[in-house]
């Protein structure tokens, strides 16, 4: 055997240990009763350790040089190249910083959820300033290891290879635009009317749709499942992907657009190159990357006027039992619900045009955070004075619809927020490559048949894992680096084209 | 921190890894999309080998003979007692007779489920000679570990401290009392009459009546749930155990008493000592005891007259929508039906009074094949011989219905059998003495109250977890060792009271 095979099957056994962790944490979410929370949490941490200990035992920094003075194809290259990094990634941290890491993050996380009930940012506070203190010391420790910047170190864990700069760029790019374009989507809409669509939507006829559409996509049932959680996510193995969604049974619109939203990461997972199964290069590429999926699918694809041609009888036929002419059942109304535009408060509820504000203020706060240029006592402020800037809205007082709304940093997540609006972008660049080369792409949508889409995605991004970075990725599939040009075109086609 | 407390956390780690499993296990059986097994298959796998690899740690031998050295309180010692066999067990199995095992029933479970279809006894016997060849020397390995015969080298396994030939004078009581019986039960039940039951037995409605009948019972759905599986089974840990059955909609009959049996291990589960989760001797403590609680609740108090008193206006309504005066719904037909006895060819379908034989016959031949007095070859003859004196009914070439119907002797389960009956046998000397014990114990149930029987249960056994042995928790709880006598006279006065 090779000391290269023997490196792939220490990480076989590591992803299959990621196998299980994947299962449990979709169960805890979406299965488990409450009282199973406790012995839970302390199962999966142990779980955790292990893998942990397996990717930084000794004996892979060995089969790492050995393997790699062995001749290799391109693939099993590109595979040490992986597991290098996760070696790296792994073992440059001291193990007392992951611990106090885990302890005070998690003692923030479940703080959090008490402190944003009661929109009470003084005890807040001292939990999240010492999850900074200990950030700051995590972006100085990979800053070592790996040669970026503070900030980078930490960004390149979610979007490895993607450097602040370019995304300053992108980001100011959309800083300069939409605030007008806003303004003017803002005008245009107040003119038009928005009826609100009732009929029968009980869970099962919504689970009903969901299914029906999962299937259009191109989702594959023997391979994954769609389940009830508090908040919808993708999760599971490539070889059994969990979705899931929760259900308003005033409305279907936004349920549904959850699931088609997690049908687009799911596809990622289920397109995953099928020889390198739990082979680190076989992993989906980036946080921004899996984010364009869904996007493509949710923003893209899923919010044309052909694929509500395509939805709405089938919509009506679920909901209703027949056909209608019900004006708030028309394809145009339709639209218009899922082209609203309205600056708001909360991330996860804005539009496609406002999101990138929300990312972008986090995005220059939690950089602010990391250089020591901003103190978690002044986070408020701040957050105030950008959310004037970009959105004309304040929080002053108001903190639960402010700093406290998001997991992310009481969680220890810095340099996660950019990768929402990569993803955007990224999206916009992708389903026009899509178009362009696909013919009539969108007659076929407005048919519900989204087979040619799915051949492009599963040829230029799913099957490549990690074998391309996010640069040679988007070279190779569309011609261009990553820019925020087709995310403008985009947005000025959809609503003023 | 003391020695003990050492070993205490690693065997905590332990535990941890063994709740993901549990739950994954669960899943497995279901949740999981057909096209997610493989993968399964090979996660669970690498699970198991780095559990097994925590237990035979050799770092345990040194903890465990330092800890004995150490001062430590009765369940302290108790723990390192059942570490100690843990440890035992696990590590006077060569690795690569471990692995041929695992390979060899593996293959043979698999192409059991093919050849069971096709009734193809042909394709099954090299396969099962395999295994049963492994288990002869497994059996041989054991012997020598532990010092007893062959066969209760894995009869321990299942049946810590009991012997065979405790289990001998057990079943010889019975194979002498049951024959006749049963000819006075048959001759008794010819004259009477039958009705079949009828109503909207839709999954929603069994479901519903399912979770109401556990909540009364006494399961604690803060920690455990109900979902379907192809058998029925109790997983999970005792923080969540995870109860499934299976539903016809042409009868609720079945799978309502499948529920209640699940229930009864699952409280037994849930009443494990709260202070001693994860530990070995917080664990339960043996299958027969496992098998005495399920049976506990489904033959001995829910086939009573006075729990169908409870049962029948409850379903009634459930299952109508209000009272019913139709006699198949009365509480005298349904206690007919649920105390039907008809010797039949499949164990698990069977009643409780042909069940025994059922398991006698297996046990017998068991013990025949680890000791080398049978050989795979005969196993048909030898089965259709015992059928024939037993039940009066013949399996000749007729393998679906007999040899080949259970999956224990394909997945290398010999000495697991005899605790099926065990625990029946259990179950009827437990109930004999809550009776006994707790004043108008028969009269609560009758109203739907399970709690002065889950109380009785709770002290008596599944609070003392692995802490006493069989024998030592038999006397505690009943004042006398395990005695077919209080079965028989169940069934006496259940069948001719």
């Amino acid at each position: 055997m090779s000391v290269y095979q023997e490196l792939q099957d220490h990480f076989q056994r590591i992803g299959d240990l990621r196998h299980v962790q994947a299962i449990t944490s979709w169960d805890e979410a979406s299965m488990m009763p409450i009282g199973g929370g406790a012995a839970r949490g302390r199962a999966l941490s142990t779980l955790s350790v292990v893998i942990h200990q397996m990717e930084t035992d000794s004996k892979v920094e060995d089969l790492i040089s050995e393997a790699e003075s062995e001749s290799l194809d391109d693939w099993q290259a590109a595979n040490v190249r992986e597991i290098k990094r996760i070696y790296r990634d792994a073992t440059c941290m001291p193990s007392d910083l992951v611990e106090s890491i885990a302890k005070s993050t998690s003692a923030c996380e479940q703080a959090w959820r008490q402190h944003r009930a009661d929109n009470n940012w003084q005890g807040m506070e001292p939990l999240l300033a010492e999850v900074v203190n200990l950030a700051r010391r995590e972006a100085e420790v990979r800053s070592e290891a790996n040669g970026l910047s503070k900030y980078d170190a930490l960004l390149d864990t979610y979007e490895p290879d993607v450097r602040s700069a370019q995304v300053d760029r992108l980001f100011d790019d959309l800083k300069t635009f939409l605030p007008g374009f806003i303004e003017r989507v803002l005008d245009k809409q107040s003119g038009e009317p928005l009826l609100r669509v009732e009929g029968d939507f009980s869970i099962d006829k919504q689970r009903e749709l969901g299914h029906r559409i999962m299937k259009s996509l191109g989702f594959n049932f023997d391979h994954g499942r769609l389940d009830v959680s508090h908040h919808p996510f993708c999760g599971g193995v490539p070889e059994d992907v969990r979705i899931t969604t929760r259900y308003q049974t005033e409305s279907f619109v936004s349920s549904l657009m959850a699931v088609i939203h997690e049908t687009g990461h799911a596809m990622y997972q289920q397109g995953l190159p099928a020889d390198w199964r739990d082979q680190p290069v076989g992993d989906a590429l980036s946080c921004g990357t899996h984010e364009s999926q869904s996007l493509l699918m949710e923003m893209q694809a899923c919010r044309t006027k052909q694929f509500l041609q395509y939805l709405t009888p089938v919509a009506q036929h679920n909901f209703l039992g027949g056909d209608s002419n019900d004006p708030a059942w028309s394809v145009d109304n339709l639209h218009r619900l899922y082209t609203r535009v309205q600056p708001s408060f909360i991330r996860v509820d804005a539009d496609e045009v406002t999101y990138p504000l929300h990312v972008i203020l986090r995005y220059e706060l939690e950089q602010q955070l990391i250089e020591g240029d901003l103190e978690v006592a002044d986070l408020p402020l701040a957050w105030d004075e950008k959310m004037q800037s970009y959105l004309s809205l304040t929080t002053r007082g108001n903190f639960v619809d402010g700093c406290l709304q998001d997991v992310h940093w009481p969680a220890g997540l810095f340099g996660y927020f950019p990768t929402y609006t990569l993803g955007a972008l990224t999206a916009a660049q992708l389903f026009a490559a899509a178009q362009d080369q696909v013919k009539g792409l969108l007659d076929e949508i407005s048919r519900g048949n989204f087979t040619p889409l799915l051949s492009w995605l599963r040829e230029n991004i799913h099957s490549k894992g990690k074998y391309l970075n996010y640069k040679e990725l988007m070279v190779a599939a569309t011609g261009r680096e990553l820019d925020a040009e087709y995310f403008k075109t985009h947005l000025e086609q959809r609503y003023f084209g």
